[in-house]
């Protein structure tokens, strides 16, 4: 008989920011397929005796390949694994969920999302930069600024550049000094705010106040550890005077934030 | 002493898909502020010792005018309260969740944001129709299609007409014929698929599967309850071949679901 595949958003690294479901689901686990990205503060929660296979998706480096963790799952299903399928953020949101689901519905194996809060979510409830606010943005988008190896960014520049939409580059930090001339190029006000947020939730989180022209050189004198969430427009302006406190544990001696401004 | 507000999202409606975090709030709430959008499911985990106080807000009509329930959160923390303001969906994504905290920092008075899975989120991990897919959307943005009475539709259509960004509208069913001829008018294929959904991740959740030129029509023939999100572009094709059953609870004699086609 064969097992079922549950394909889970870890969310943005704090446990407590998991949904209900998700929690249950880890802390019952029997097999978990897990990304790199997922914090180690969740991967504590899943049971010693359950079998953890960590496949290394990390932003442009795949310990195994997309194929090899779409057979990986079908081949722990058909042997009669209930198996967690553990990914960071959301699993429909850059996370290549459905591209696995739908390997799972070719081989006849069922599947339920779970779905979690997104890096972007995470890093405007920690930081108090909100993606949406009445005068400053009316919408927001989600974009991916990595590319594959020798690609070109190809991604619609004059559409990307409105004023009145919050973009949130997710996975851009070897590309964001291109990204940031391209969306001035077309448009976008030289010193429109950006806030480049890592570890969002986790104790671990940095973050950086910058803006279109100098995010470049921002990230190069200070470089930030893999993966950076950029958000660009106008609501970022409001970390000037809207920022909350690091994730409580960070506080005090060991403090890590890199200095905005 | 001044109490704290806690800006909460109740995420789609499942309580499942509420944060560990707002589900442990939720339970031990002594005061909590809610919107009408809040589920039935969500609100009866509050415990029956707990203030409830409905500001009705929902798409287009405010029980309580926004500088009420800003008056109000600032008035019951200075009283001592622990406020639990709850919010449908994400506080941060068209929740004024940052116009709330602007008042409150204002008047001294401290918060903590809690995300939630935004409505996006829901309809995708339940419809199973992803919000990003390799060679079908390079990314995803949300707008809402609610506007103020009498006023026009002041979106930036050319921006929008983007066929490898899905396009989620929230709050848009009054408006979705015009939005739609509209995407249609700046470049957008005239059978671009339209997944529209509502409720979505409760019992109550219906779907219907329509296109750009349809919608409209389809809408105005099988009215569906507001507030409806509505997902356009290549990924709402997948519900063809992808689609996910409802909410178990709703399966069976009962089925209230609008069909798709």
């Amino acid at each position: 008989m064969a097992g079922k595949v549950y394909l889970v958003g870890a969310g943005p690294g704090d446990p407590d920011l998991l949904t209900v479901r998700a929690m249950r689901l880890l802390q019952s686990a029997e097999v978990i397929v897990h990304d790199r990205l997922v914090s180690p503060e969740i991967m504590n929660l899943v049971p010693p005796t359950a079998r953890r296979i960590s496949v290394g998706k990390s932003a442009g480096f795949h310990t195994v390949p997309q194929d090899g963790i779409n057979a990986l799952l079908v081949k722990l299903a058909v042997e009669g694994h209930t198996v967690i399928r553990l990914k960071g953020g959301d699993p429909l949101i850059f996370g290549r969920g459905s591209e696995e689901a739908g390997e799972l519905a070719a081989a006849g194996i069922s599947y339920t999302y779970v779905p979690g809060i997104t890096a972007a979510q995470g890093a405007a409830s920690s930081t108090g930069v909100p993606l949406t606010h009445r005068g400053l943005a009316t919408g927001v988008r989600y974009v991916t600024g990595h590319r594959a190896r020798d690609a070109v960014l190809d991604l619609d520049w004059d559409s990307l550049a409105d004023p009145d939409t919050t973009l949130v580059v997710y996975m851009g930090a070897a590309n964001m000094a291109e990204i940031a001339a391209r969306l001035i190029a077309a448009g976008l006000r030289v010193d429109l705010p950006v806030l480049a947020v890592a570890h969002a939730t986790t104790p671990r989180e940095t973050r950086m106040l910058s803006n279109l022209t100098q995010i470049g050189a921002d990230l190069a004198r200070t470089p930030m550890e893999a993966p950076v969430l950029f958000v660009i427009g106008r609501v970022a302006g409001l970390y000037e005077t809207a920022a909350l406190p690091l994730p409580r544990e960070l506080r005090g001696p060991h403090l890590r934030v890199v200095g905005h401004g």
